[in-house]
């Protein structure tokens, strides 16, 4: 392929677009590979269709190397479907809504869960069908509420989604094994650094499920990953090592004056001035605070050590599908006295209380007393209160220690590239996919589902692999492997051309900026702008007999004589 | 590729689906092709995703073999573009409109004007940069009111459109002509049978415009061919000869009672009982018919020969963008009489009126005479009423006069695979897209649009190779060239599987039927079903070196050395 700039439907900008927060964003629209056309909506210009297809395809050869079979699915789908899985309100705002001009309802699919059990229940029926994995590269559609970062969150972007069918836990585990080493592959392949972290299994259910995180300083996703050990977890699936049960003897506790202390620090500074229990050194991480939450239709309070926030995504995450909010209402419930709430009264108010996993049986703290301007010293726990269970609600943070070896954890930003899930039977469940046995019996089926965003890889790429200049596209994805430039007319205009059609009839895909009239520095910076991982520049050497081999990935600049150039770029091309 | 059937995600059916109405929606599903999962919205399993991509593959190889350039476009866009163009109303309830989360409208692609024209607003300036023509091939939505056949009429369809962006009309005309060019060769390609015929430019605007039908039973549009000359029109195209001006001297229009004949028929009768204007041998094609409408807010009264029918489809196309409806509501306009409405009085009442082609000046006319229960004959055009102009309303029927050669005209029924389209500067106009040309000044652009409906394609063919057992694939778009089949166990059953494997290591798509427990007949049905091009047949004759090689298309059978079979089918494959 010989892609001549002169016609090419692209523009290179030297401004940043206003719009773009991130570099991906802003050096692939600068480089005229998308375009924003919608909020969260984005054009693939002729280049960065190319990019998007060469992720695609190597995405679609490991997913056929591991027996994966590719169909397609609609996008316009009956919402009735999702209200059987329980999905429909579990989306919530995030799904798009529409009806048709009967007034059926659908859903633009999010994920396509419920639609893919529906068609193996269609089609298989025996257990000798099993196992099963298929797979789309389609159009998912989200409504984010704040879609961002170009194409690191869109409302609408491409997305390979593979879901497997077995008959049992060992099965599943098996195809989840599988889906996992293809990715392994194909992120390996696409030139990305990546960690695959413990994820949540949040909206989607279900059991173990990892996520591939490419560390990226502008990624969503904030992971833990340990300093000494090779644990990593999303935060909100670390799990906090619980200290063993005090077993020291307390002293009783006791309730004291504590005016105006309705914080954390407030209350530590009394404390502390008036030698509350007869000590001086109270530190926040003694005190227990109490968070009101409201979670679907009950109250909840979640206990922490003072020193630790209570993390909404992680409550959420632990108590999915309940969503949760925090209280503020106080009005309406006299008993809890804002400020000054303490675990002694909950049991009594038929209020749910969970705790941190810190918080064990005889730890002692410094806590509310329930009344104004009251707190309690040596509040024991499982003697003057008993919690109803724990919750990792706490916020993590770096130098916490690692579940798996006790090291410090370091806190790290990544962007969801993949995310991958053993769902067991809840789908078959809501759907009733069952294979009949060799005794006649039904088997209830057990899924994974398995996701890659495709065009969110594009611009994980793009941070990865970019620099001041412009982005630097690894061979595996870059939309052409040599960018051919004339830095002048004449002879040098025409060789480029002849050296760039030589290169085409190898079978290598090439970029030749043929654009009439601009400066040698003009292209230059458009070839660094534009990544292509080769760069030949026919100078002004060609009148000797030479021409220059820049390499877009390490900088590095050959001179080669232009009668073995086609044969070198050839050779590291690979061909 | 070696596809094994053992595994692959494929169940044929003896019974033809129940909601399926015509030859290529009761294969496709048969045959494990495709799965309907919503009204109007279907699955691709994993042979019908082979065919659908090697659809587009061939639409892509000849796009990029004229210079037109893939992009890709959202789906999910704002509703403001298409009100801007107009075509928000003039798609009404075909559209699909859905709100955000924060309200904001959008509209799922029904066809991409709108956006392109943007597009190319937003990255070209100067008249330098023209010509150019890109296209997708992504999915579109329409809320069709009668989803039907499957695959021809769907609600979510796979498209390419590719749009043109020209300084100046002959420019159009070459990338419309190149458009056609590339259209033939797809479709040749593909192995349809196919007519260009002249189309109306309907919901599109523009000027010129044709559209490529595969003739089928089934096929949704009627179009007309002349059974002498290469004539060929979409019954909405179809121009109807005018009769030269009629010079005979009339005498005066008279009114006669003509009780209880509201109808043509029953006028007709009347009046030759009666002798009306001295003759008895009146036919419908004597009297002139007053259809009245409602075009957008006004009426429009349509007069045509009584022996034609007002075709609302033409009307349409004639009078787009206004929508037209037949009028019911006669009680509030008194002064036209239901049945008896005569010409004579439309200018005084104000009330526009259009004309059959037919209806030329001179011609002496039997219609109503705007009283009840009253008609009148010898009522000349130009003379006694002067209509507004003229309409292509009439039906149109076999045996009509083909406008170019005059030779009748035949009706046929076909499958619209392809549209193409001289917008002109409709879309320009509306989005402001000049060029600045070489004085400084700026050029208006004009664009053209072409569609191919890739899915209906997979359709379009289906109906054209089948026979009553089943599929019968173009080699260009099969899932694999061959199908190897094994009649019974053992040694076939080995041979076969090597045989499958020998051929696929030779590059050729193979399709082997390796399902334990099945009989010879059932394996022979399913490969007539599937309809692959050739099947090898390993059965008894083995024994004596010989397997047996079928041709799906001609259905011959011929006995083949086995050690020769690899060989044989690799060069009709082409290899």
């Amino acid at each position: 392929m010989l892609l001549r700039m002169s016609n090419l439907f692209v523009r290179t900008l030297r401004e940043d677009p206003a719009e773009a927060e991130v570099p991906s964003h802003r050096l692939l629209v600068r480089a005229g590979y998308v375009r924003r056309v919608a909020p969260g909506g984005y054009a693939w210009l002729p280049l960065g269709k190319l990019v998007l297809d060469r992720v695609a395809a190597v995405v679609r050869e490991e997913m056929a190397a591991i027996g994966a079979q590719e169909v397609s699915l609609p996008s316009l789908l009956p919402q009735e479907r999702y209200e059987t899985s329980g999905r429909l309100a579990a989306f919530g705002d995030d799904v798009f809504r529409l009806r048709d001009r009967r007034g059926a309802g659908y859903v633009l699919g999010p994920t396509h869960e419920e639609l893919f059990t529906l068609l193996v229940k269609d089609l298989y029926g025996s257990y000798r069908d099993y196992p099963v994995t298929l797979y789309q590269v389609g159009t998912k559609f989200r409504d984010e509420a704040r879609p961002r970062g170009g194409l690191l969150r869109g409302r609408e972007f491409l997305m390979k989604d593979a879901y497997s069918f077995d008959l049992d836990d060992e099965g599943l585990r098996r195809s989840y094994d599988a889906q996992r080493e293809a990715y392994i592959r194909v992120f390996d392949r696409l030139g990305l650094d990546y960690t695959i972290v413990a994820a949540a299994t949040g909206a989607m259910g279900g059991s173990g499920s990892e996520e591939f995180l490419a560390p990226a300083p502008v990624g969503e996703d904030t992971y833990v990953a340990c300093t000494a050990c090779d644990y990593a977890a999303n935060t909100e699936a670390v799990t906090t090592p619980a200290p063993a049960a005090d077993q020291a003897t307390r002293p009783a506790s006791t309730v004291f004056d504590t005016p105006g202390t309705p914080t954390i620090e407030s209350l530590v500074a009394y404390a502390n001035s008036v030698g509350a229990g007869g000590r001086t050194d109270w530190t926040a991480a003694d005190t227990l605070k109490n968070v009101v939450l409201r979670a679907g239709d009950s109250l909840l309070v979640i206990g922490v050590p003072g020193d630790r926030e209570v993390d909404l995504k992680r409550v959420e995450a632990a108590l999915y599908p309940v969503t949760v909010e925090l209280f503020d209402d106080f009005a309406a419930h006299p008993d809890l006295i804002r400020g000054y709430i303490g675990p002694q009264v909950l049991a009594k108010l038929g209020i749910r209380y969970l705790v941190d996993p810190r918080v064990v049986p005889g730890t002692a703290w410094l806590t509310g007393a329930n009344e104004p301007d009251r707190h309690a010293v040596n509040v024991v726990c499982g003697r003057d209160f008993t919690p109803d269970g724990t919750i990792e609600a706490a916020d993590v943070r770096a130098g916490d220690p690692c579940p798996a070896c006790g090291q410090p954890l370091a806190l790290r930003r990544g962007i969801e590239i993949g995310h991958i899930f053993q769902l067991g039977r809840r789908f078959a469940d809501a759907f009733g996919l069952d294979a009949l046995g060799p005794d006649g019996q039904p088997v209830r089926v057990t899924m994974g589902s398995y996701g890659i965003g495709v065009s969110r890889v594009v611009a994980a790429i793009a941070e990865q692999h970019h620099d001041e200049r412009g982005l630097s596209w690894p061979a595996s994805v870059a939309p052409c492997r040599v960018h051919v430039v004339a830095a002048g007319k004449g002879e040098q205009a025409e060789a480029a051309q002849r050296l760039a059609s030589e290169l085409a009839s190898r079978g290598i895909d090439v970029l030749l900026d043929d654009r009439p009239g601009l400066s040698a520095g003009v292209r230059f910076a458009d070839a660094e702008l534009l990544g292509m991982p080769l760069v030949v520049v026919v100078g002004r050497r060609l009148a000797e007999g030479y021409v220059e081999v820049r390499s877009r990935i390490d900088n590095s600049r050959t001179d080669v004589p232009v009668d073995e150039v086609v044969e070198l770029v050839s050779t590291r091309c690979g061909g």
